[in-house]
């Protein structure tokens, strides 16, 4: 089968690689219909992710139709439509059973990173029966391969931890495809604003379009003065970091109301400041989280009840074949305005 | 009447002062049976702390009774035994309705701060109604003037941000008055495992007393390694700092196991190293806060049913006329082995 | 003055009184520029509220301006238009404090029932600092009469003890003003499916305009046959109840899903049935409350955004020399189509 | 091997019957080494429970070995010392997925239900590996069987359910068991008053030396009456039902104080009442649940660092070849005093 293969920084290729075969009672092989490239993988072929060795087929996210399962999988059959979540839980440790499947000791994100993943024609899928979700009849596939990382990311990390409320202010870090996801599910809470903060014009005109109640330009400098203008001096009650670098965590120090929460999505390489001589009295709350993907029954929901639309953050679509120029497209996406490009198997 | 002054950094006396008089209709004026000593005094007697100008009385805990009462008050009458509350709440601004008086707009903390405290004869008391709090008949006063100030500062930063749940793990770092605080109200939860951390051994042998489960005096610079055999290589579900130094802080950032929680109580004066880089996708919170009081009538009802004694964090009593001396023990705890010095006015 | 006068069970009157002054300190007179007509106003009038007295003005909903203020109010001036909420909160009690102005001990639902109501010219509000809140400059004040109890009564008691979920599934049983109070905010956190139930086919058609994704016409006595088919045979996960009667009830009992919620705001005249025999090892919660008004900061904002558009409760206007005809046109809602009624004092 | 059999409403024997094999990949047998009896063994054989087949060997509790495990099995090996949840849960299924282990679609409540039990020298324990619990080496192995049910059945439907908090108070309705049970695990919270009432006066007295700070025998029929004088007239913050009586649970309607929780644990066989008509304005919950043994982990920790002393729930000790006199001296609790009955297989 083809295959797109990481092969050590900064090297890439489609190869042809065998097409998998169970390994554990608990697998399911998947024939993968679409994929999609994150963020994630772009660090991968800089070198940033140890745990990823040469040789490793890329990819966490996709959908696709159940080829073969193990003798102990019960929830899935040949023939099924799944959605593949990006991460692997084992449903018995204690983590996963505290629904911190980020954490499960034999899984987490293991899929195109620790095992071979979704950007390929298969993919063996462990703990099938707790790592891949029904899609159910009549469904945009296409929309769906959202609900694998990029949804989930922007939900759990962004918009739960960041206990965005009716009638609250938020303020998101990072107008990314990341960035752009918690946007549209912050949405389900109805809070009053949304101040959208970035570089880049075009991400920020298309923010509003997704809901954004305001942008902020950041390359003035001022952007922590004008949400202070924007929110009567008080700042927000929730500032999400979308990007992943230490001078936009500390702009959410920076405008997080008294009573707020900083609610950290991007992967941070380097350390950051943290001011406590500002913020020891502030009432304040800092989470980070590596996506669970334990909301992806309830947002599969809402996509299926209209109440989010995922299919706009899809921009440019490839066959597998292309997926060399799809990397190309997605990593240059300050010109290509690329937001996700979905990857036809 | 006589009256604890700060005259400007490093300069303190026990001065005659006119007693205060009602100010506002919402106003009392408590007659100061028991005062003590709080390390925030101290840190104003350096100077940190510029809300607070030189002429002040200092002291922002204590119990007394209502001598006076203003037009509004309907809460209280004279003759009242009262607890004072170190944060003054209004009980009418977005804060104090929210449950976050350390906020209030118009109070939070401003006694021996911004407005004359506790160690005095008298002291008046704005929004008395909301401020002050009824002894029961019969209860022990002395036990009473930790709920000023240190009780619910342990708990509600301390232990309840840091959701401190039956059989599970704590490390308390810094074993000093507001770190023992931390610890006595922590059991109110029942978790398995507390660990203290100090450099001070008669603190540490205290904090056993106290009812630690484990020590650890980290002169050695092992606490880390050691908290980690502790726990099994885990890490610890809430780690408290009560030092408000970066060491302290980095050290609850490299405890904190997956899904746990870094509770501040610490007065911070410098910013310190957040590093992003490994607790990213830990799924942890960071919480901050300046005490909200808003727990004192709970801890009232656990000291009155003896689920507590205060009684142990008062190592020295003084008259007023001692407070000089007072103080001078106080500041010198490693030696004099002080907690709480209780000051008779 | 002009005012809407109970004199006994079945009778009422407009009537000329005294325009009522300051009382106590923390009093506040509000000219009362626009007033409604609530379910608990026809309530009192069947004499079924034994603490209303006969010669009382009934109306505790309204937008006003401030004509007088007490010598301790100081969170508005004359002149300051304002929301007069509902219930009358102290502010200083153990149950304001933890949030439950229902049960304020020296408030609660005090006005157009123990004292002297809103349905005048003129009112006289208690404990005004924390009873009214301002109206922001430029804000549709017709809208904001819905403040004063309705939409609290929906959201409080309805949606946030239904702890409506994104993705989720309710039933609301009852699609009178209340029902669709609780159906506009429902809406707020992005439920799946909003069931509303009613025997009036025009108040359902209604529902389907205010948001409902279906409805049941509950005549034929097989809503509960319909609400298991429209959810798979789960029930849904929140019930709520908005006519108060057993029936009603016993209706919710039987749609709620296996960990679901029944969270009740009708006001009930008589016992109903709990079938524990069905229902104890259901995993189940059922909540009741007298609305708080704790969330009308949070409304207000949700209504200055545009989030809902609490204009579409109101059907018919008055001025208030008309008000015996607005209770007649209210009175009769299945044949007037009324909701709620504006009166222009 | 032996094992105990319900042959019908009131039939009960010691069998001998073919020792249970691996049935699925996700099996496990275990060897018992302590059972007990628990209060719906007795239902069942009274015939209340018509999911319990005639031939069934009865039991959900027990300590034991793992015998043998199925291929799919990972996380027990032959050899391992289980505790046996009283709750099969597969771990896979949407509502164990949320942590409602009690309404899992292939599991729950089957053991000595719908499929054989533990009172027997093996049991076949279906989804081992999500339906065991490790003993601790060196744990006190009697305590542990009290883990399998009473334990969480007391904690998470009386405890955890009824939000029981430092300084709270708290009314337990039966001192049985699973009363006893509900008064250990609710000191893990610190409530400042555990009131106890039943009709037996020897348990009411064990209620004493278990915890309890008050104790009320009911028989006199003034329980409520006696609670409120208890409680200042304002009733209790948690009232747990731990009957299963139409006569408790409206004794808890009457004691709930505004904005408290009535937490029910008994099995009900018949409606109640629900006094809508004086709770409606209540701000109250009231909540059922079949126990989920989710807080299992947590409750081993506390009995591992000795927060509580299961052990005191054992009153007496058979051999399993004794097993109908342990029925009959359970069964004739109120002769015999038994509150559980330790079985040695």
């Amino acid at each position: 089968m083809k295959a797109l293969i990481y092969n050590g920084p900064g090297q890439k290729a489609l190869e042809e690689r065998p097409t998998p075969d169970i390994a554990a009672p608990t697998d399911a092989i998947v024939k993968i219909v679409k994929t999609t490239i994150c963020g994630t993988d772009l660090h991968i072929l800089k070198g940033d992710v140890p745990t990823c060795a040469p040789g490793r087929i890329l990819g966490h996210e996709g959908v696709g139709v159940v080829e073969k399962i193990g003798a102990a999988v019960t929830a899935f059959n040949v023939g099924d439509r799944v959605i593949v979540s990006c991460i692997s839980s084992c449903g018995k440790c204690d983590y996963c059973r505290r629904g911190m499947y980020s954490h499960c000791v034999r899984g987490g994100w293991i899929l195109g990173n620790k095992i071979d993943g979704t950007q390929a024609e298969y993919v063996r899928i462990p703990f099938a029966d707790t790592s891949l979700y029904h899609i159910p009849a009549g469904a945009e596939e296409d929309a769906l391969v959202m609900l694998s990382d990029i949804l989930p990311t922007g939900f759990e990390c962004g918009v739960l931890n960041g206990k965005v409320e009716p009638g609250a202010s938020v303020a998101i870090v990072g107008a990314g495809p990341i960035g752009l996801a918690a946007l549209l599910t912050a949405q389900f809470y109805s809070p009053a604003q949304i101040i959208m903060i970035d570089f880049d014009d075009n991400r920020l005109q298309l923010s509003k379009r997704f809901g954004a109640t305001d942008i902020i330009n950041s390359r003035d400098g001022k952007a922590v003065e004008t949400v202070m203008k924007m929110t009567g001096g008080r700042g927000v009650d929730t500032a999400i970091e979308a990007v992943g670098v230490p001078a936009s965590f500390v702009t959410c120090e920076d405008i997080v109301a008294p009573g707020g929460v900083i609610a950290n999505i991007g992967v941070h390489g380097v350390k950051t400041e943290l001011h406590l001589e500002r913020l020891w009295d502030r009432n304040i709350a800092i989470t980070t989280r590596l996506v669970d993907t334990v909301s992806t029954p309830m947002l599969l929901k809402t996509v299926q009840s209209h109440k989010i639309d995922p299919m706009r953050l899809i921009t440019h679509r490839f066959k597998l074949d292309q997926i060399i120029e799809a990397y190309e497209t997605f990593g240059t996406a300050a010109q290509t305005k690329a937001l996700k490009v979905l990857i036809e198997a």
